[in-house]
């Protein structure tokens, strides 16, 4: 008998796994899947669940993965929200609940969609499910230390399929075969503090920092590259808390945000931060500490063997043949480039952690019915 | 019998006058005054006391005025004294105590010079002091309260002498004929928040705040003027307090403090930043608010016959020729030089507004002494 994505979906909105919470999310998904014919392994690591499932033999040539994750982020005040946001309560021909869209939806689609595939046409192959409870926070210890587990155990993906939600507002508009990078860098400028009415007393660090946001902000990355729109870099905040009109402050900090495209790397923006740093210290005399995190490196899977298997699929599900897109945050497809070819696709996420989070009941069977079509065409 | 200004002074500390209190000051010049033979009025304004005390005869063609303050800053922690703030305690030449620099002990040196000169040689002309329980705070009902009342009771001086402090560390230094201008401008920049991974759909307010800090302290507002060191601008804070990354921020806020020379005005001053803002406006695309508040316009008493009577009477007392001074902050004479030339002298003002504010003891005599002698000058 077909699994049903609906009730499972619902099901899944019932687990309050608010992130690191399992919320018995992934135990319910490895009872299903294990009943279905998958080999599943729990790879907890510091505190966080995670669960990878195989049906088929190890290291077979053609072994098609999917990725996602069932943890949530949190449900903000929960008066806002006029449903249980654990409820999963349909309305108006939408599901309601915490991971509606993000991404239990996914999940729940791809799950049925594996089982009932290898069930219906038990391929000459191996299919995976790599499915993580450390996506929405520092994902530390989630698909991360599921390909760590993997590369240990031999346990391999040929191509990989994310079902995030990729469409911005109707099914089937987009798939993702890549990401920008992101990082964040903190300047911190540090002058001397004096008098304002005497300030070649002081070394203002304000002008400097004025001067170095300026030229950041002024610079433009790329216009561009074949698959990605052109880098772009945000300055977040600029503060000094300094409410004394009559004093010059000591220092002063701000933030940057970059999204870079295949035209950088974020050591290649780190030695661009470095540069202008430099030339600041020497035209102001003053000292600048940075601090840089990197979220995320660029990556593309250029268009080829799979996203044309998914555009296909799409099409023949949803009559709209998707565009392959670069554009928005990081998800778990930054790490998963690094073992196999990845693109991302999944259902409509408007309402991606949002309050009333909700997703159309008809596209959760809609996204089923395309990854199924997916591992057909994959291993016809 | 001659008045000692040492006495005086520690009478004075130990009213705790710190502004807005009259803490008794006011009260005990005005009984010495009078028993001095000057007529006293006490001219209370605004819940602020003044007092304005006139020998000789109203509306004389000579009348020397002296203009000082009784009301201190706080002690701030008294913890960190290692004396009584209030106390007037004597130790290794020094009298310590809030005030005993700003300015109780110029008051009580121009009180005692101008009742021991009236009484030993009594002048053709007139000797008015003008002091105010209103200097330290905002000002609004001290010295202003003074002179608009001397306007409508047809009072006047000829010349004025301000008593502050002006000595950086050796007494009989410095004079000062003027001071700069100082204005404080806040600076608001309106634009669109946003995700930072999407800067085209907001309009960030950043790049165009450290462009019009950058311009507004790159700028050279002149090179200094006959009487005048250079005009500055000093940036004193810059703040969004923005704390998520991935947010673009709606507006930011930053504050300039301006000291100007004569060769602007406030309104030359406020003119120059509508042209930047219009120009940042224009680039950018953004709103931005701007509110000046003026503390006072530049001025100055070339030198001339005063700061001559003046600097004369501290070469014989103290063997230095004074350097005419227009820096440093504000002071109640840029509401006297509305009225009559003024120049400005007085002793080291090296512990003002400190904790462990004090005097030497010597300086005190001596600084009634120079006191008198420029009153037996100008009547000479």
């Amino acid at each position: 008998m077909p699994i049903d994505p609906v009730a499972l979906t619902a099901d899944l909105i019932r687990c309050p796994s608010v992130t690191p919470v399992e919320g018995g999310a992934l135990v319910l998904l490895e009872k299903l899947l294990t009943e279905g014919g998958f080999t599943c392994t729990r790879v907890d690591r510091g505190g966080i669940a995670n669960l990878y499932a195989r049906w088929g033999r190890q290291g077979a040539n053609r072994t098609f993965g999917f990725n996602g994750h069932t943890d949530v982020v949190p449900i903000g005040n929960q008066d806002d929200w006029t449903v249980d946001p654990f409820g999963a309560e349909i309305k108006d021909g939408y599901m309601y609940g915490r991971g509606a869209t993000d991404m239990k939806s996914g999940v729940a689609a791809f799950a049925a969609a594996a089982i009932d595939f290898v069930q219906d046409t038990p391929p000459d192959g191996a299919v995976v499910l790599a499915i993580t409870g450390d996506e929405e926070a520092d994902a530390l210890d989630g698909t991360t230390a599921l390909l760590d587990w993997m590369a240990a155990n031999n346990e391999v993906m040929s191509v990989c399929l994310v079902g995030e939600p990729t469409c911005p507002s109707e099914m089937g508009e987009t798939m993702k075969i890549g990401r920008r990078g992101s990082l964040t860098a903190w300047f911190t400028v540090n002058g001397e503090q004096g008098h304002s009415a005497y300030p070649h007393r002081a070394n203002n660090p304000l002008p400097a920092m004025a001067r170095l946001v300026d030229r950041l902000s002024s610079h433009v990355l790329d216009e561009g590259t074949d698959h990605f729109d052109p880098s772009t870099l945000a300055v977040v905040t600029i503060d000094t808390g300094n409410p004394a009109t009559n004093v010059i402050p000591a220092s002063c900090t701000a933030a940057v945000n970059v999204r870079f495209n295949d035209a950088h790397s974020s050591q290649s923006i780190i030695d661009w931060f470095a540069e202008e740093v430099a030339q600041i210290k020497g035209t102001f005399g003053v000292d600048i500490d940075t601090k840089v995190k990197v979220s995320g490196e660029s990556f593309v899977t250029p268009p080829g063997d799979l996203s044309d298997l998914i555009g296909n699929a799409v099409k023949a599900e949803t009559g709209r043949t998707p565009e392959l897109s670069t554009s928005g945050g990081t998800s778990d497809a930054r790490f998963v480039k690094n073992h196999c070819p990845v693109v991302e696709f999944g259902l409509v996420g408007k309402t991606m952690h949002q309050v009333d989070e909700r997703v159309l009941v008809a596209q959760i069977s809609q996204l089923k019915a395309i990854y199924k079509r997916i591992l057909t065409d994959y291993f016809a």
